[in-house]
């Protein structure tokens, strides 16, 4: 597996792309990129928590999300039409507020589809506290330019 | 199934609870109750929009967790620590913004475990914009205040 | 949503290409099938029960995958390179021996993902002993064979 | 996290408990055993083939199922009434007959439920052919057998 950006193209697409109402808006920020992997950090702020001052369920669920998402533009360059079709996210233990690291793994890269796995942990755990596995849909390359004929 | 909780109860619930941040402040309302089922309204406004014009990712997501957990309350009564462990979500279209009902119905209330089916569409449509499984764990039943005695 | 198959078209199909080692070897048969939905029956027998007396867990998967899988292609027809991507599925409660039934429904039918849920009941059962949502991948259409001449 | 059995126990155990019907029986051994992991080995031979030479779907789900089931057990103890409440699986790539390795790891080991992550990979392979999360349901300990009286 081989980086299609560098680190600087997809921090610039994170804060361009997701700006107040998404995850850069919640002060998610890129943390590493490696061929196969891609770290986002956010400091969980008052904005997130629920009252009994964890994280929410649907923050956490955004942050996995977009954390595999750029991660496969990282490696497939930065397609828009990349589209969820399925999270299936599993809330383990309560990440109390701090620092949260959303490490973000390729499972598979092919030319429709592509599966990631992401895992969620507080700066000095070593169990996740949610884990997630989504798929994406990768749109059919647009035909280059050239005229295509038909002859029955 | 027997519900625990009126119409009213349910409401007052989902007002009290996911107030600003949550569903509710969403625009989120309970539109039917019936056994074993719950329906919630969502007027999907700009807030919710991405920039193609449809429904965020985690706003279906915040909207079919919150469906399903009132969809458990109503049947067990008011049960603060109900948690989340697992939400499997498959976005299947891209819902128009306007109307959206997401129906919960109960596939298993267990004593420990309870598994709800969500399926969330825009007000015209017979196949669902996104469909979601999720499984909540219930607290155990605190001991009713006897004096309980073990002798070894 | 149209049928592509008739009912005897997918009974003899599933007769052909799940025969000893598959559902078809369970005794599966087809129950019935409409637009949107295919139901397969399965008289649960020693083969499949665990040493508790219940169906294994791989058979009840075995099972949902195939009645998913019959209910996609009796609306786009016998095409054989569908392939599971991935199957979420729930057991719900010990299903007694005896005649099982697998109800699937289509909830996505796409031009390259049909997304399907099942649901297992026992014949006299309301709730369902196990519940699955399967993703299928369905292959580009192979250009007909006339010429193609593509022009630079 | 720390083993509750050694290599030797769970080797025993899962011959003794998944014998000609389960995975003991398609030719899966314990490969590996260390604090929070396990692995299986399988030899894929004939009978789990499909027609297209690749291992069938329902083998992998029974692989991955009892790979997670072990590992719990390894850990806890051979408790026999740990279950499956849910598994949620991605075939990723057609895995060439030949060794299969499946490694299970501990996302979560609480009191009520365990949360097991399991990769299935061909020898050779770097990206896995399979991905499974499982949820098993862990009983409540039996009451050690004193006597307990309750006074209302």
């Amino acid at each position: 597996m081989q980086l299609a950006m560098t680190f600087d193209a997809v921090a610039d697409f994170l804060d361009r792309e997701f700006p107040q109402a998404g995850v850069a808006g919640m002060g998610a920020r890129l943390d590493a990129l490696a061929p196969g992997r891609l770290t986002l950090a956010l400091d969980a702020g008052e904005r997130h928590l629920r009252p009994g001052g964890t994280v929410s369920g649907p923050s956490l669920f955004a942050l996995a999300d977009v954390a595999a998402y750029l991660c496969i533009l990282a490696h497939i360059g930065p397609v828009m039409h990349v589209v969820t079709t399925n999270m299936s996210i599993n809330f383990l233990t309560k990440p109390s507020p701090g620092l949260l690291r959303a490490e973000a793994s390729l499972l598979k890269l092919g030319r429709r589809l592509a599966v990631v796995e992401i895992a969620i942990r507080g700066a000095a755990d070593e169990l996740p506290a949610a884990h997630a596995v989504g798929t994406y849909s990768i749109p059919p390359k647009q035909p280059t330019p050239s005229r295509i004929v038909a002859v029955s």
